[in-house]
């Protein structure tokens, strides 16, 4: 190789730029090219959410430094000697004679650009769906911040009162807050019975309930049939259960790895569905990397493939696919299923795996729920939230958190996403000495809460029952008996229907109560009370006594 | 043994309640007792500064469980079935006959409590310093809920204008700003040269800053000569840098666990000063256990005893020896010198070791400051924090975070937390797959970031120089060579004193204004542009250019 080395990247948003601005760093003398498609380079993909609602004002806020400096191709010329060419389209991969076929998308002029090392950042693509009526008028898709632009401008002035928004993803979650907060009337329509599969239907019910508290309709278990327009223009959407009035549609059933450049170079694609990549971030061809949205993951929780597209990701990926083509050798250890996002002010996040994805990968598991306050009650600004924990029973190992609630679900999230990473159990997870005041958590935080609570129901010492599972035991008129160890005055400002009240205090004294043959459901506001009065049962005798997880707290029905 | 097993337990206000708590869980026929001293029990001793400032209203709400119930020796009757004997003190353990003698505080009658497992929660008492007037009326400690309430009650209504803290540990820090919110003037005096030593000095200086800016008049390497006062009440403190009125006085130089009672039954006291145990919270008697602050700690980070006095902590070694005192085995793996507070609107914690700790202790170490915004500078309140983090430089494992500011440094303490109970190395700690979304973080979190820097400088990529030995070497006027990258507007705004401008973009093309023969210091206002012009000049043949740790946002001079 004579010269300094040519780094050429496609993809200019996010794991681009990162490895660009990576390469730069480690080697002064490279020559560094991105080619990007669009118009936009380095802008936060991640932020347009929150520039459609106008939380985030300006379109120049997402593409500039903390300092306000806008990321354009002068800045990278200028500042990291990095070269942009925008509005360029790669085509096709060379790899004999390393050489990247690109067009100009404004003059249509095919070039080549020779690389030493190329780097394929290429994101991912919503997913179309086949229906009827998708390319009528004011039916958007989101991927880019011109499509952003479209949408807030027919939110803001396009008098769209009613928007229906087709998928209950991640980002069809943060759009329905999005649009909400416009004041325009949304429907959120879902083929699969929850949204958000990434947890567990019992989770994501507490999820949509506290949804329709905000005055979304949320329709589950609902396939679009057709899309309906008048003068091209979207009116309604038609579903198996019935029409919905929409002036503004929103496609978000999914988004998938871009990877026909790869593909057509030959390049080896995985079960997710992302380009194959090595921990070092190459691909099968050792010259050409791949990192972000377009790269296959492995997630080292779950010990399986996975796609998760997320910024956070595709920076650190990009970090990694920059060093190491460059010669500075990094490795990439993989991802943790993580996921979260903020719905109205409730926060929701989960890692690793639901129980759920568990047990389609015929893992024997525990699960504990913990409803409980983020801080101690008397301090000002509590509020609570709802963990729900995964452990592993053979080796007590914690493999999954879900998280949902108005209190810092994402602190707990995060934390449990580093026991994960190290493999710790349940035990570890306990006793971890987590930063404790007042203002920041309760003395024993919730998470530890949730971890003695599985600990607990590994060691056998109580057993419980998911809200769904008792509602559809209820439903199937299982003879249960469902006993509220709340205060009377608890249970009378709302119960769950059936039940018999006995306040703790008073289990002991009126045990003859309980029944011994048959099965018996315990709870309280959060469990603890419920956990109290099982062992108390337990010492009498009973064997078939469980707690509700969760308690009251957690009961979405 | 015959008849049930009686478990003892001495303390009754953390991890004396949850040891009970525990042991009756698993243990429903024991017959436990728990004695203490003072009138109240299972109080949040942590909150009694909130109580103090009223944050938290009522004395109630600190010993009232989350739905209001009063955690008195009923309660514990009824609901737990565990004897408490309150105004009742421990006198001497005999251990021959495993009896406990026990006072009646109010009679003065003397009895014997026999027990088969016997548990010290015997907490922590505030040590008293050698100085003359501190038995003057107004000047107070503060250990339990009765000297809150007198506390309280002289802040709110008995005209104390001026308040003085002797001692800027935790307790002082938490007191400072709660007499703040109350109106009073407050001087912090400390005699060490920094407030709160379990940060580094330069780390601390910022908290100190902040205070002031909040009115505190902070008086560091100040030592208190005497307490003088006008008809036996206090009226001021006489320092060895001059007088301070005060009509009220907290004495908070630092707490010590109370041992008395074990040591004189011979039990085995540890260096920190805290009853010796074994990783079951047994003592050197294995029929008698320790829990909470009068137990020595062991730091897994550290890898010595320490004394973290800490409800936290008491909570879960609480459970432990409850746990294990009726049999069920369980193991405290010990602490990570966590600790943290709120400072008005600030948040601060630590945790591991500081760079001061591991330099006594003799670790090669390197060090990483990182000055970034919580979230993305675009998504509304977002607000800046500033970490630093310490890895041992043999093992790149990460053994000290600290972290201060107004943006969530919390949860990234709790993180590290976790990842050095794991030995994660900081290429680890880069790797997590932590939680993004705009409400949450920046694609690439702060601490992420941060432990990007410590790679970096572990790699060999860039070198570093903190505000304070920069500070030093400004004082000794060394020659040396200071560059501000940012932009003349960020420069004109504020700069370090003698600092040069050449904005990043420039840096390439004046390079030849840099000197090549003496010590280079660049900063912008997180250092993240310094790096990158460090990287330009090193790429030019530069090997005598570093960083200013953090930047210009944690330059507290």
């Amino acid at each position: 190789m004579s010269g300094p080395q040519r780094i050429v990247i496609v993809g200019g948003v996010a794991a681009g730029p990162k490895a660009a601005a990576r390469a730069r760093r480690l080697s002064p003398e490279a020559e560094i090219t991105i080619v990007e498609k669009g118009e936009l380079i380095s802008y936060a993909g991640c932020g347009l959410p929150y520039y459609i609602s106008g939380m985030v004002e300006e379109r120049r806020d997402l593409m500039a430094t903390p300092i306000g400096v806008l990321r354009d191709p002068e800045f990278f010329a200028k500042v990291k000697r990095i070269t942009v060419r925008n509005r360029t389209e790669a085509t096709a991969i060379d790899r004999e004679s390393h050489e990247l076929e690109v067009r100009d998308v404004q003059t249509g002029e095919v070039s080549r650009l020779p690389y030493d090392k190329l780097i394929l950042a290429t994101g991912a693509d919503p997913v179309e769906p086949p229906v009827p009526g998708k390319d009528l008028g004011n039916v958007l898709r989101l991927k880019q911040v011109e499509d952003a632009d479209a949408f807030r401008e027919l939110l803001h002035n396009g008098h769209c009162p009613y928007v229906a928004i087709i998928g209950g993803g991640l980002i069809g979650m943060e759009m329905t807050e999005a649009v909400t907060e416009c004041g325009q009337a949304v429907s959120v329509i879902e083929m699969l019975p929850q949204v958000l599969t990434m947890l567990d239907v019992e989770m994501a019910r507490l999820v949509e309930k506290h949804m329709e508290s905000h005055g979304v309709k949320v329709m589950v278990g609902t396939r679009v049939e057709r899309i309906e327009g008048e003068d091209g223009t979207v009116a309604r959407v038609v579903t198996n259960r019935g029409e919905i009035p929409a002036q503004l549609v929103l496609l978000s059933i999914g988004i998938r790895p871009s990877v026909s450049l790869a593909r057509e170079a030959g390049l080896l694609i995985g079960f997710a569905g992302g380009i194959i990549v090595n921990e070092y971030m190459q691909t099968s061809d050792p010259n050409i990397y791949a990192a972000g949205d377009c790269a296959e993951k492995f997630c080292h929780v779950r010990g399986t493939p996975c796609f998760l597209p997320l910024g956070s990701v595709a920076n650190k990926e990009g970090r990694v696919a920059g060093s190491n083509a460059v010669g500075h050798t990094e490795r990439f250890p993989g991802v943790s299923g993580t996921a979260c996002l903020k719905v109205f002010d409730w926060n929701v996040g989960r890692a690793g795996l639901s129980a759920h994805q568990a047990r389609e990968l015929g893992i024997p598991i525990e699960t504990a729920t913990v409803s409980a306050p983020d801080r101690p009650h008397y301090y000002p600004g509590t509020k609570p939230i709802i963990l729900k924990l995964v452990a592993e029973k053979a080796t007590r190992r914690l493999i999954g958190i879900q998280g949902v609630g108005a209190g810092d679900v994402i602190k707990r999230i995060d934390v449990a996403i580093t026991a994960m990473t190290a493999k710790m159990t349940v035990d570890d997870v306990a006793h971890l000495d987590l930063a404790y005041a007042p203002p920041y958590s309760e003395a024993m935080d919730v998470l530890i809460h949730g971890a003695n609570i599985l600990r607990n129901k590994l060691d056998g010492l109580v057993r419980g029952v998911t809200s769904c599972e008792l509602k559809a035991a209820l439903e199937a008129q299982e003879d249960l008996f469902l006993l509220d160890v709340r205060t009377p005055d608890e249970h009378d400002a709302g119960s769950i229907p059936g039940s018999v009240l006995i306040p703790l205090g008073a289990v002991s004294g009126r045990s003859d109560e309980i029944p011994r043959d048959k099965r018996v459901v315990i709870y309280c506001k959060t469990s603890l009370r419920a956990y109290e009065a099982v062992r108390i049962l337990e010492g009498k005798g009973y064997n078939n006594v469980e707690i509700l997880d969760g308690g009251f707290l957690a009961w979405p029905h």
